[in-house]
């Protein structure tokens, strides 16, 4: 077995990471809200285009720093996968907010220690925002260390998810079950909804049908800023996960919630 | 019967919506994701503070300005409805998403003539955009002339509503039959929806619900970019419309999208 990965590994990791990051944020940019992005056809459009070209640059960057690492991302085959380290990556997080110049889509990276997401970037272009998370370390916003609120309440909470269609039938009972005990709910926000739990003024977050590189990225940054992520039943992320993730801003609140969850109770459903 | 607006008056009215976008901008992002915010109670919430002391101002200033015209806002009573001019306003639209820390609210500035609205501005603090309609010139994103989409078919449309709880139920099963027969649609957005419509990324609002408040200052800024919206029967949007808004890039496109609801046709449902 190798070792896990060293403090001072892992920070030469996130400083690469950031500068990952750097990079991209301006590629994304560079395609966002640009008559090319919607007016192309659907067999290679240009999102497609900009998924591909910010990947392969990520790739190669990757590749380049670390030649013995594993690769799993959005457009190509994965690369290496029985790494010790592997990095999950999508380079436009949010497709449907890209696409219609909504400023919250997001570049979301990942390294992984023998499968455990050890660091996880979520970095959102248009509006210069950056949630670093490194186990061990608080999250970082900007630079800046951030914090999941202090509610512990399902009554209190503000409750995100990206959209109704990205449930099954069963899901979405679920998920009217739970929010009808939020505060509010609110659709929309793919990655941002993470950012902005982490920086407390999100509190929960419901989403189904996500893939690893869609949620890798996200565990270091709630758990390093106070919240707890997991499946819906309450079981750590993995790459195995069936993509059904639920994040709160704190762990009473994590727990009335999945308990929401299990019970799916309908009664006074409107 | 009082005499229209002329130009070089409506000219000093944009100029002043404008300044006066600029103060309630500085005090919405005074607001803006502090613990504050969230944390009061709800019978006198901090969001309440922000939307009555930003119309506080609006009104004062409007006052101060024009003493003989009218103010409809959403936080106090209306003052001199009878006015040859009468400014209709919104302080926070996007009220969940203020609340939760996502920079997609906005502040809204109507000024009607004899009932029409001849001035329309949309205000995103958080990102330092801000759309102006003025009748009879080119809409105005940030100082430059935008457009909407050339789109002209229901299936290449990019369709958005804030969310599907704003629907009743035969207002949910029309938005979904228009919906199936769109590229692709996508919750959230409020007020900022309609910004990304005049500005040619998003094709086609459907919302249901609104206010005068909330769809008045819509509507000089998407006819002045190109676009049409009227209520649901194709109808110009008066302080009477019974808030059922339909938005389009083009007028073929709303036209198809107007007959695709009219038909409501279930057919193929999933």
């Amino acid at each position: 077995m190798q070792m896990l990965t060293t403090l001072p590994e892992m920070d030469r990791l996130t400083q690469f990471a950031n500068s990952l990051a750097d990079a991209t944020d301006v590629m994304a940019m560079t395609f966002f809200r640009k008559p090319l992005d919607i007016e192309a056809k659907a067999d290679d459009s240009p999102v497609t285009q900009a998924d591909r070209a910010i990947e392969e640059e990520m790739r190669r960057q990757i590749t380049e720093a670390f030649p013995s690492h594993g690769i799993l991302g959005e457009e190509q085959e994965a690369t290496r996968l029985e790494a010790s380290s592997l990095w999950v990556i999508d380079p436009i997080d949010g497709t449907k907010s890209f696409l219609s110049g909504m400023p919250t889509f997001g570049t979301l990276i990942a390294c992984l220690t023998e499968g455990r997401p050890d660091l996880g970037v979520i970095s959102i272009p248009p509006t210069a925002e950056r949630w670093v998370g490194q186990r061990g370390k608080p999250t970082l916003l900007n630079g800046t260390p951030c914090q999941t609120s202090a509610k512990t309440q399902l009554a209190d909470a503000i409750l995100y998810t990206t959209s109704p269609d990205s449930f099954d039938a069963a899901g979405l009972a679920q998920f009217e079950t739970l929010s009808k005990r939020a505060a509010l709910r609110r659709f929309g926000g793919d990655c941002y909804g993470y950012g902005l739990l982490a920086s407390g003024h999100v509190d929960l977050l419901l989403e189904m049908s996500l893939q690893p590189y869609d949620y890798m990225a996200l565990v270091p940054v709630i758990e390093g800023a106070g919240g707890v992520i997991t499946d819906w039943e309450g079981r750590p992320l993995t790459l195995k996960s069936e993509g059904k993730i639920i994040a709160a801003a704190s762990a009473p609140l994590h727990a009335e919630a999945l308990t929401a969850l299990r019970r799916n109770d309908t009664i006074g459903k409107p």
